[in-house]
């Protein structure tokens, strides 16, 4: 993190919700976290009945700031292909809320911000959060903001794992639930690469034991080569083929030396170093974690569609032909174990060679659909028609 | 490396051919490499009219003890389902040969060899080498063998590189060749998983540019990332989820911390480890480098079909369709290229789940056609039937 995103984990430039001591996030790691603070976004208006609330659930190293500027990077919102005016999740209709996860680093409690009990950084005396702490300590909020049902929540990879447990955990509260490129477990090749991003950071003897914040220090190397990995596996193989191909960075011919001779090479170099710039390292252990916990089943005895049952939300499955990190056979586990459950479920496979990638992505067909039941689902609720206010 | 593998890199329990000051090597970078030291195994008996000699080359992280006892980690040969008396290369039959290639550090000359020059190991002073180099060493040392031409060139992954290169550098040379699990370029992905694993070992700052041997160092924890890393693209999805899953090991429930959970991680992290004992960082930039550069292809015009026109080689090319990383469709471009340039060739793509590390392993499909097309190309070249001997 540079000295911009540090300050942001404890002095975000959002809306803060600053739950007191006395209202504890129960941990699924068996203890309370206090005092809580959840920093958030809201983009348009919460209608007069409080029915037209969205809930995005960002993913592994995305933040609250879906639709606005990043007060960090400078750069538009991560979701502007999907949230804003005139958009499938139109900003002119709907009241779009997204919280910053528990174990992030952009002004929601994780092991960057300061435990109060110590005046130092959380680090690794965070207790362990999983995606239902993050579920919980985003009703939390929901609740502060006086909603008591959500019109819709969506999110893709480990948002779209926060759709299923809000759907699960609280299915009354859940109009519609979107999740995007992701699955109910993480799978042992997630984990393998999961592990292999926090051992390369773990390995930076800059890390020293996640207290390198109060030392001055920071894991860059590792954490650049942690976000190299992952970033290899949210692209495609023909993806990275058509893009860079074998191409030479800025040279006629290979210099027979250990410099990015390929644009490949120096592309996963630059999203290396420039994420290190805006990522805590520690929280990228504690998030990468926590979508290793999750197996929405095994909450269940087993089964998920017993995870469902009953459920009257309506759901949306996407996945993407070419994403290989959370391909289409976990999004259909999820479709199977609704249909066992009766849940109302669409299911889309969209062909692209965008990879894990695609949710983010200016992908037509993937935004037409998801426009399109967004509009059904508002329809059922009674909401006005697009264009309509 | 270890004090033994480190020693096996200039003093290898092996046989050596040592090339005097004046029979160079000479390399793709445009320099001469001398002297030359080559490390190799031998099994089984050259016939008297020398037409029965096998060449097996090895993968990224392989070397010459293909069938015999490793001498560093006390394990059998790295193919002992594929070498050895009535096996589909049967050393009672053929006379096998396999050499460390250059680059290496199991006695060919690589960067932890001693530099005469210097009295120092070679670190990142060596020139970088190709595929193609490690071919050209190869001919040397079956020249000096006494050999004009291979009955047989083979080899998996990175082996199959070199498998292509020798039929298209001696076509003369090689009667049949089995390019395995393998293709005619590194892609853009493989690339990019290589970067990963450079940056990984760079990293570290007991790597110290290179120079770690000469300072009593070890980037252990840089190179058992990197391993870890390939080692995930080693296997299929599925082959990690049968054999893993989200298992825990040696534990009933997650212990809500950064420790080896899972049983797949703790295998991750002591494939890591193990690695470490056995391999010379500087060596695993030097070949991961070369496969990177490898593109047939491009030594030809771009045309591949050209590298191997008016080819008189019997060609059997193997893929598997769980290999994600050298996926059935580059050994199709190479099969491809064979039909186009008229060569005689057979492809055979084998089901299985074991991902790329199939070639490796005990698989009854890929043995048993292996086994066919040499006992056919034995006796197009008209050597005994199996046991006749």
């Amino acid at each position: 993190m540079n000295q911009i995103s540090r300050r942001e984990a404890d002095d975000p430039r959002s809306q803060t919700l600053r739950l007191p001591a006395d209202m504890p996030l129960a941990l699924d790691a068996g203890v309370a976290l206090a005092p809580l603070t959840i920093a958030y976004q809201t983009y348009g208006a919460l209608n007069a009945d409080r029915s037209n609330a969205v809930l995005v659930c960002h993913a592994l190293t995305g933040d609250q700031h879906v639709a606005n500027e990043n007060p960090v990077t400078g750069k538009p919102g991560w979701w502007t292909t999907m949230v804003g005016p005139g958009l499938p999740i139109d900003t002119d209709r709907f009241f779009v809320i997204c919280s910053n996860v528990v174990g992030g680093c952009m002004g929601t409690t994780g092991p960057a911000s300061i435990n109060p009990a110590t005046g130092r950084a959380w680090g690794l005396d965070l207790p362990l959060v999983t995606i239902r702490d993050m579920v919980r300590a985003q009703a939390m909020l929901v609740d502060a903001l006086g909603i008591e049902t959500l019109f819709c929540v969506v999110g893709g990879s480990m948002g779209g794992m926060q759709v299923l447990q809000w759907a699960a955990s609280y299915p009354g509260r859940v109009f519609s639930a979107l999740p995007i490129a992701s699955g109910a477990r993480h799978t042992s090749q997630n984990i393998a690469f999961h592990e292999v991003g926090r051992q390369a950071v773990m390995a930076d003897p800059d890390w020293d034991g996640g207290r390198y914040a109060e030392r001055g220090l920071q894991p860059t190397k590792g954490l650049a080569v942690a976000r190299m990995a992952a970033h290899v596996t949210y692209m495609s193989d023909t993806a990275l083929q058509g893009r860079f191909g074998r191409n030479l960075q800025d040279r006629a011919a290979p210099t027979f030396s250990f410099d990015a001779d390929f644009q490949v090479e120096s592309y996963l170099r630059h999203q290396g170093t420039s994420f290190v710039e805006r990522f805590d390292a520690n929280s990228y252990l504690y998030v990468t974690r926590a979508m290793d916990y999750f197996d929405l089943a095994a909450d269940y005895g087993g089964s998920l569609a017993r995870a469902f049952a009953g459920s009257r939300t309506r759901f949306c499955v996407t996945s993407f032909t070419s994403d290989w990190l959370f391909p289409t056979s976990e999004s259909r586990a999820v479709v199977h174990a609704l249909n066992a459950g009766g849940a109302s479920v669409s299911f889309v496979e969209i062909a692209t060679d965008k990879g894990h990638d695609s949710f983010l992505l200016d992908v037509p067909d993937f935004l037409a659909t998801t426009r399109g039941f967004v509009d059904a689902a508002a329809r059922a609720r009674g909401l006005p028609e697009r264009g309509a206010r």
